[in-house]
């Protein structure tokens, strides 16, 4: 029964990493650099995003909001007048957690490509399942608000050792909360050494501009010729 | 496909429940009322065991910690002298986002049935999966942090829609965040109408009192003869 489970599993990421092979040579054929971003619910996603996506020093982004049911964060985002499609997950049993590549892939006819540089995919709140499934990103970064504590890392080690940033963001709530900004550091250094990490306040607009300058290189990065 | 995939899910659904009935069968053959106890991560689940489940008026209190991987909450629950055990879900492909019936029944050996009156199973910390998954449970609480912000009802309704208590925590924080308690109890309404809600702070302990007396009172009346 469980080694049953376990092949099913495998053959569903098997069949992921097959249709995301795919999004990522329509990604790559409209020079387009895609950041999968994730975190748990309410850490912050969609207003980082709301500061820096229409401001991105010449670079065009796009964005693709995950959400098992609403549009809410789309709504948000589509009054800066940034090309916005929203994805909604309820149509499973109750709502997916989490993106797939073949969730993605039947958004990309939505999506202009041909008009962004960037594409950001916000996933489905959730610091377990948006981990396992590749959904033909170049890049993937998690916001974890100092809020949900300085364990988080130990506790869902996959999802900080998937990124290649992680934002921490809610900063300015530190002096009202009983945590330690350097002990959540130093445990997402153990779990995943060397990633770089980035101290943010969406709400004050602290560390926004290194957010902004992030986004801004990871897509002239990967427009470079090699 | 996707009816393959429906079909699959509910297959695995009923058989979630079939052994979530077996489960609430030794419960009531023990006398034991279960809390099964849910919110996103880091909502203050294990501060508000913590605060409580060593007092509870002559109540025996037990707990199931399930995490993807670690002990750390169940460390700090057993520094209070009541049976806990660990229930880890990184066995599978990156770790189950919830808990399941079986995943219960499994470490219900371990569990001193006989000699607790109350268990409450702290569910993995995600706001999709775990309202799907019965367990066996009497009854479904959630914790919804207001530094999540005032949408989640909106965004992941099945869980709000699930429970019948929805505890509002980290009210100390009001103060220092733009959002509004009241659109928050507005849109929990929205979603599960007459759902009772109470509002606290795990840190300050304010309206711990009234999820203490919650506690007792719903495991004195589940003890009561009908």
């Amino acid at each position: 029964m469980h080694r049953t489970k376990v092949r099913i599993v495998e053959d569903a990421l098997d069949a992921n990493n097959t249709i995301a092979r795919a999004n990522r040579d329509d990604f790559d054929r409209h020079g387009v650099t895609v950041v999968n971003f994730m975190s748990a619910p309410g850490a912050g996603k969609t207003t980082l995003l709301e500061r820096t996506i229409a401001d991105l020093d010449g670079v065009r982004a796009g964005v693709l909001e995950g959400d098992v049911e609403g549009s809410m964060d789309a709504d948000r985002l589509s009054a800066l007048h940034v090309p916005v499609v929203q994805l909604n997950t309820a149509s499973g049993f109750g709502g997916e957690c989490h993106l797939d590549a073949n969730m993605v892939r039947s958004a990309l006819a939505a999506l202009p490509l041909e008009e962004i540089d960037l594409l950001v995919i916000e996933n489905v709140g959730n610091l377990v399942c948006p981990a396992e499934f590749r959904v033909g990103e170049d890049l993937r970064v998690m916001v974890s608000a100092v809020t949900e504590g300085e364990d988080k890392p130990l506790k869902y080690p996959l999802m900080f050792r998937a990124c290649d940033l992680v934002i921490v963001n809610k900063i300015d709530l530190l002096p009202h909360l009983d945590i330690s900004v350097e002990r959540l550091l130093a445990n997402v250094e153990a779990v995943h050494p060397g990633v770089p990490t980035m101290l943010v306040s969406a709400r004050t607009g602290e560390g926004i501009d290194a957010w902004r300058d992030w986004l801004v290189n990871a897509t002239n990065r990967a427009a470079a010729p090699a």
